[in-house]
């Protein structure tokens, strides 16, 4: 398989109005994605925010689970956990993962509003080969990704479509559902 | 489509020691299980809660989102969250789900721990037939349903897996990968 990282980016995305905003970073969102992460073989999931801040935030609530009391308490969250890494931008992120896998990853943005994009089982095909550049996946909070990450982007992944034309699934839930179609057995 | 409705139950589940409890609702499984309902079509989420106090709580954040100022400042969490009914036992749900069906649903449970069950394959074949009888999905809170629901149950669902044998996915994940199986395009 080829190497798959995900990227949980907090700057710059759009609010309810399309304005472009830095979200907040959420616990809860750390955990889910990254338990998602490790049960589909994700290689590294990035929490990509600019304010230093934000970034101390997430570093002490992976750090919490990663040492004792946390480690002992729940040991399966520790080892989801040392999948993520907190970054101040996407170039980092770019950086580390071209680094851990000898070649820079194609980018692959998500949007739940596009209307078209490469379909599952066509990046599930350029995962399942060996041989292939590794891949980042990009995931927007808030209202999704700015244009200008999709249009850095080298491919935009087909939306998750369910059973009529609501798709407002959480940023969790959408990581999830991305990840079972590309890995899932 | 066959009808589909989904239940998370708070009681009885498992804690981390095996041990049956009563777990705790929180508001944002409330959100993230509505919208991924909403999404896939699910015709009713039920809150499965023995406790009075714990299904005010959850019938107050599901209000919130459907009054004035929640419905004008996010219309389409009030849309979701319109799915959401809080009961005090999975008779009062399954009660409910035959009276919108006109027949008793199937029991379908689901467990991370199960080492088989009925294929997504078969059991979204059945959901597709228009003429089929209605389906109730179990979701466990927890450390997942105890073995008296297990047992219950019509049928078992078979495990969500990724890449290795880590799978423990957060409920919100779980219900949207499982969803998505199902009714996913």
């Amino acid at each position: 398989m080829a190497d798959l990282f995900i990227a949980l980016v907090h700057y710059p995305v759009l609010d309810r109005n399309a304005r472009i905003v830095t979200s907040a970073i959420t616990s809860l969102d750390l955990h889910d994605l990254a338990r998602s992460a490790r049960t589909y073989g994700v290689r590294r999931f990035f929490i990509v925010h600019p304010v230093a801040e934000q970034r101390a935030f997430a570093t002490s609530v992976i750090g919490h689970w990663q040492e004792h009391p946390g480690r002992v308490f729940d040991s399966r969250r520790a080892e989801a956990l040392a999948l993520a890494q907190v970054v101040g931008g996407l170039d980092e992120a770019i950086a580390i993962a071209e680094t851990q896998s000898g070649s820079p990853p194609t980018l692959v943005a998500t949007s739940a509003r596009t209307s078209e994009g490469i379909s599952y089982e066509s990046l599930r095909g350029k995962l399942d080969d060996s041989a292939g550049s590794p891949v980042l996946l990009l995931f927007g909070t808030g209202f999704g990704l700015a244009p200008e990450i999709m249009r850095r982007a080298n491919l935009v992944l087909a939306p998750i479509r369910g059973v009529g034309d609501y798709n407002h699934l959480s940023v969790r839930a959408a990581v999830t559902a991305i990840l079972d179609r590309l890995r899932g057995i």
